[in-house]
């Protein structure tokens, strides 16, 4: 029976629980939505003043320069904050680049898969195999492929993938945690079952990094893509990353070769030649504001460490899921049952979610909806602590007590997000 | 004979001389390299520390909400900013959109220009028409779609173009400003060429948008895009545009199907259907941060508008042009001789353009080197003086005279940028 006073004892004993003060968390609010945007950690407010003041405004063009020459280093942060996202998933430093949008990333890795395979002596691949309601940009990419006559999209509930892996899929595309029921893919087995059937394998990690262990290397993954304003906390439509295992990188060609991806971007040639290793991933002009954000939002993760979250996050959501069958026994966990296969979230299903959400935000605690009827809360171990999952718990259980979801405004669909 | 006292009082007469003010230009500097990162606007820092400390920090996930459900309406960023950018290059609000970078919405564009051809009956066009020395990145994008299959690449120079449009180009694109020479394609004719022999066409406006007149709509042009932070100073890497016309709007499809350009994108279903008008260009999450920058950019280039801030750019570009011609003679320029047919810039070749650059930045003067021998000087017009020309026009005089640019610390090649 968790308690309140339990809840302070989990928080008093937390390892990791003095880190919430580097986060700007407005008062009275129980956040539960870091998994759709990671909250702001104090430092990058500061940082970005210093990256906008005299980084921008006095260093002007010469900010581009590395700093032994007198500039800011931004031509590097893309692999610079690659290189700090590594560790997380299990990935070498030149494995991974922070870029794009992940639907960008997607879409280039998705098209790289299936040239690879041409290279690779299989060019009647055009399969690229994924489960019905997968997020849907990652479906909607292999579409935008299968648009150009490139790829051929197919998709299969989680228990018939792998026997849809024949000799026809080039790639299987899947999301390590779903974004919606929380439930974690056995990375290790479906990437090995995907190589005996000779295809590829691409994971979307948006609702992985940072919250739950990842191997991309003990795993053999070919490719990865992840979010950075989730559990990175990189800020509102922060840019991505991309991983490409080392194995690959030389004969990896992607379809957005613009200027930064070039071997020698200054030499202005007319020729297109890939930059060797990861930076062939980069198309355009790396977006600074946003990797700085990112970088500190990164920096705090990584110092906190893959293993302490997931421990803090596998210890909450249970203490969560404990609280809420308290007060609500009958409404139905959509989430795996045991914290092993499961993302940082709780999922429940109700036919009026979208009302009940509103209501607990006009009570201070911020789910998410996602259509048609899931409530999901996100648990961003690095500061959200027991006791806000039992306060939230209290509150959800008061909300269905009370009716009070039934109030016009709260069942009014207006809000986008 | 341009004197410095000319120059004053053509800055004491300049109607636009008072936005300078508004711009956090480094003491003791003459930037001449606006047109590769446009300076620092003073309200850029304030609303970015407003953007992050208030939006994010303290509104988290409800800042995407529109403003009437209490949010930041951060999802109604980049068509509000395309709709400020839309009348400095004669478009219409609903026909602009700002995403992604400047080479993402080319490989969109390119791709898409190639499909519309197929919908309107010529499968078999699949050149894409351009000019070597084109800017790198839209020669590459060109060459991304080649290797994917979909495109054919053909290189003409500027006098052979319209010779080479026959019934196999699909799209014709130029940049419009050179970036190396500053010389400027007449939009009208090319199109409308273009037109005659069953071409579209895509003009890159990266060195254009908030500095010379652009009628995408007069020209009947079909498609654009541009960047975000040269004239429009957006901040390094801001977000880009894309113009698509509205006659297109319905026919045309690009390939990077990504969930924000979804007609429904929150009802998260299984397949793309492209949203309505502009709004299919989106791809991923906007980077709100470097939106939001970008706006303030537009913001004040907007307010000063196309008309003084192109009048004054040829004012300044031929007083600067004449105070070289005094000090320097035998420099040659590349940039065509008359204002008309000229980007906001004056480039001079010279052998050692490279050394010549850095003895310039020594001297506080910042102009910018393009390979191999490119001297370039920008004008932006909204916060540099004829003054400054004066004193770069000095300073460049004294540089070739004394020879001190033959300093080995000046010839060794270290710069990115």
């Amino acid at each position: 029976m968790p308690t309140l006073a339990e809840a302070r004892a989990l928080d008093a004993a937390d390892p990791i629980g003095g880190y919430r003060k580097q986060f700007a968390l407005p008062p009275g609010v129980v956040y539960l939505d870091g998994n759709s945007l990671g909250a702001l950690p104090l430092g990058t407010a500061a940082r970005l003043g210093e990256v906008i003041r005299r980084e921008w405004g006095e260093g002007l063009v010469r900010s581009w320069n590395p700093k032994e020459n007198g500039g800011a280093d931004w031509i590097g942060l893309p692999r610079r904050v690659g290189a700090m996202i590594a560790p997380l998933i299990g990935a070498q430093a030149d494995e991974v680049i922070a870029c794009d949008s992940t639907s960008v990333n997607l879409f280039k890795l998705i098209a790289a898969a299936l040239a690879l395979q041409k290279t690779l002596g299989c060019p009647r691949r055009k399969v690229v195999l994924s489960e019905p309601g997968n997020f849907p940009t990652d479906l909607y990419l292999i579409a935008g492929l299968e648009t150009q006559g490139l790829a051929e999209r197919r998709l299969a509930p989680v228990e018939a993938l792998e026997a849809a892996l024949d000799d026809s899929v080039a790639l299987l595309l899947l999301t390590h945690v779903h974004y919606k029921s929380g439930a974690m893919h056995d990375m290790a087995r479906l990437t090995h079952a995907a190589h005996a059937a000779g295809a590829l394998v691409l994971w979307d990690l948006s609702h992985s990094a940072g919250a739950v262990p990842v191997d991309l290397g003990g795993c053999e993954a070919d490719l990865a893509v992840g979010c950075g304003y989730k559990y990175l906390n990189g800020g509102p439509g922060a840019p991505a990353f991309a991983f490409v295992a080392r194995r690959h990188h030389d004969a990896l060609h992607q379809p957005l070769t613009g200027w930064m991806g070039h071997a020698a971007p200054f030499a202005f040639t007319d020729d297109y030649a890939p930059a060797p290793g990861i930076d062939r991933l980069l198309t355009g002009t790396p977006p600074i504001l946003g990797l700085a954000a990112l970088e500190e939002g990164v920096r705090l993760i990584a110092e906190i460490g893959v293993e302490r979250l997931s421990a803090k996050s596998r210890a909450l959501s249970e203490f969560l899921r404990a609280a809420i069958a308290q007060v609500a026994p009958d409404l139905p966990c959509i989430s795996p049952e045991g914290p092993g296969p499961r993302g940082s979230q709780l999922s429940y299903r109700h036919p009026q979610a979208y009302a009940i959400a509103q209501a607990l935000i006009a009570r201070g605690v911020i789910p998410d909806f996602r259509e048609p009827d899931v409530l999901r809360l996100g648990l961003s171990p690095a500061y959200i602590r027991f006791e806000d999952g039992w306060h939230a718990a209290q509150a959800l259980g008061e909300v269905l007590a009370s009716g009070e979801w039934e109030r016009a405004e709260f069942k009014a669909r207006a809000a986008v997000t």
